[in-house]
């Protein structure tokens, strides 16, 4: 007989060696466990509860304030894009602890959408109750069943990723995204913004999307190999465009967490008007190319930076050719409708950062000074 | 006969070393100018002629649309907490590259604001037409009299800030946040959402503003003794809340620019989502904490810094005890309405990386890389 030699936390990790690397490889389980039972291609509906119930209340919204802190601050700036390219109706997306220390213009007629994956971020929740009695209605966006966001909001809708136990939120992020861009596509049918062959489309987009991601995560190895070259860099930067300005923030918010590299995101555009300054040839940026997000401006942007010396590490989609020309190192991802890319590009994003700190030998679950979730003020 | 031996550019330095200096020490002449024959206490009002005639427009506004790129960005961002503390209408900052790239939700009704010092931006430029286009009024806050944006715009509001030559931009920033406090006091007035005796106090408020810049500027020295001491300083977080927290974000973006140093600016609370993680004893964190911001909240924001052995540079009210007790290097500024702080707290931000980018050999008026103005896309 010999003994199990597995702790409660190895059999946990499922043989990965971190929890947030089981999470990252989770996403495409996670992000299907989220759509599913919403998602019903069949009957061409989006079916979730909490929407329907209110439909009014979103339909006659004249905004919608979405309010969070860090990664699930990024998901909002993803939705506020998706919103409004989707269901034409403008998006506010403001941090929870300066909306709740402002004196807010939010009242009666106002949907706020507040996004907190373990539903007890202090500020939001003290931006969830000013809202509340200022009159607004309150949606959450949770992953924690029965968390204290998930009680206090008037309505919601989980995201079902399981439990996420990294500091570092991966899977928690992509389903934040999905859970938001069925929202928005289910208002958008509901008014008429897209036509019925436009929702299929993006319905039948969608269903595919964690076959997707498990083919954007085959990329690890090639990641890894990047990781080793760039793991000793000070600074780093992180530009995108459009869709994939905020998956740049929350590609930079990653490599800071864990691997304490001082990375920053970018709309690719404004660097421009002061960051180049920064470049040179011990400067590594990473920018999203993917093939319909203005792609000849990004471009243009990568070409910039290679006349600076910078190094260049390129998110493309599966066959770029003008990127990957320039670019010093490239990391393709699946062709998807461009709303739906965060949910790709993210990926290499968090085996970047993943690997880079296990090779500075950090340790990544439980990265200095942070706390899973912060629910002090 | 003695030849003198001083060109022109000399000349134009008014004996200052470069012309940013210049410029930093032109603030309390130029923010007269830029409210000179606007601000008339005697009369109770504020005159300028671009917002009469438009009053309307700007009244029935459900929204007010800021697009701008940069340093005019971070104006746009401390005049969305101004117009709405004052005038209680929603206001949405825009990345003009962004916002022209995307298919935005603006139409009739709907008041643009485009701010640039130049006023040939490029992409803002683009972003006026495309408001244009869609029925938008289009309102341009530049600074260059008779530039392409003064020209595209339906009306407008110079800053007088006189000519800019520093790339940094600094005089710029201080009279664009000028010129939209008066708008925002102007249109709460006009609609009663402040008192007679509440707009009088800020009309007072604002007409000694220079002179409390000029006392400001009196910290020179100062500045420069701890610039000496962080100038070979590799990462440097700014942190801010409310009105500050754009200053925080331009603070950050001089030091990038003049003197290649990465910065960050950040609103204080989201430390915690994040950006904590990269706080050692290599890392100067410089924090604005005038007392009536949220005082109590940036002090613990402060101390968790403090614990783990950050660096501390505040910006704090003059006699301030908390924060200074705790900081390692304190700078102070006149007290004046919180509202206004952001003219203040931007000085010794500005003589900061004044100070450093001359102390590392940087060539502070031409930064590497930089355009004084961004006329391409």
């Amino acid at each position: 007989v010999q003994e199990l030699k597995l702790n409660l936390e190895q059999i946990e990790k499922n043989g990965y060696d971190h929890f947030m690397l089981k999470e990252i490889y989770e996403q495409p389980e996670a992000i299907k466990d989220t759509y599913r039972g919403r998602l019903r291609i069949n009957d061409g509906i989006i079916k979730m509860a909490g929407v329907e119930d209110n439909l009014e209340k979103f339909l006659n919204a004249k905004r919608i304030i979405i309010v969070a802190c860090g990664t699930s601050w990024h998901a909002g700036l993803v939705a506020e894009y998706i919103f409004e390219e989707l269901v034409r109706v403008p998006v506010e997306v403001e941090y929870a602890s300066e909306f709740r220390y402002r004196n807010p213009i939010v009242g009666p007629g106002d949907v706020v959408i507040a996004i907190s994956q373990s539903g007890e971020t202090a500020d939001t929740l003290a931006a969830i109750k000013l809202s509340k009695e200022k009159g607004a209605f309150v949606f959450g966006v949770c992953n924690v069943v029965g968390s204290t966001i998930s009680r206090e909001t008037h309505a919601g809708a989980y995201t079902h990723a399981g439990p996420e136990i990294g500091v570092a939120s991966t899977k928690a992020f992509t389903t934040q995204i999905t859970v938001l861009t069925l929202i928005a596509l289910k208002l958008a049918k509901s008014t008429g913004k897209i036509t019925n062959s436009e929702f299929h489309n993006y319905l039948a987009e969608m269903e595919v999307i964690p076959n997707k991601v498990e083919e954007t995560l085959k990329s690890d190895e090639h990641v890894a190999a990047i990781a080793d070259i760039y793991k000793d860099a000070g600074n780093c930067l992180y530009l995108g465009r459009g869709y994939n300005f905020p998956v740049a923030l929350e590609g930079a918010l990653k490599l800071k967490e864990i691997s304490y590299i001082h990375a920053e995101g970018y709309p690719a555009a404004e660097m421009k008007h002061g960051p180049i300054a920064l470049i040179d040839e011990q400067m590594p940026v990473i920018v999203i190319a993917t093939k319909k997000g203005h792609y000849e401006k990004v471009v243009s942007n990568v070409q910039e930076i290679k006349s600076r010396k910078g190094k260049i590490i390129a998110v493309v989609t599966k066959g770029d050719k003008d990127v990957s020309a320039l670019a010093d190192h490239v990391i393709e991802v699946p062709e998807t409708d461009e709303l739906l890319t965060p949910l790709l590009t993210t990926i290499p994003l968090q085996l970047l950062s993943y690997h880079i700190a296990v090779m500075r030998g950090c340790n990544v679950d439980q990265p200095r000074n942070l706390a899973k979730s912060v629910t002090v003020e």
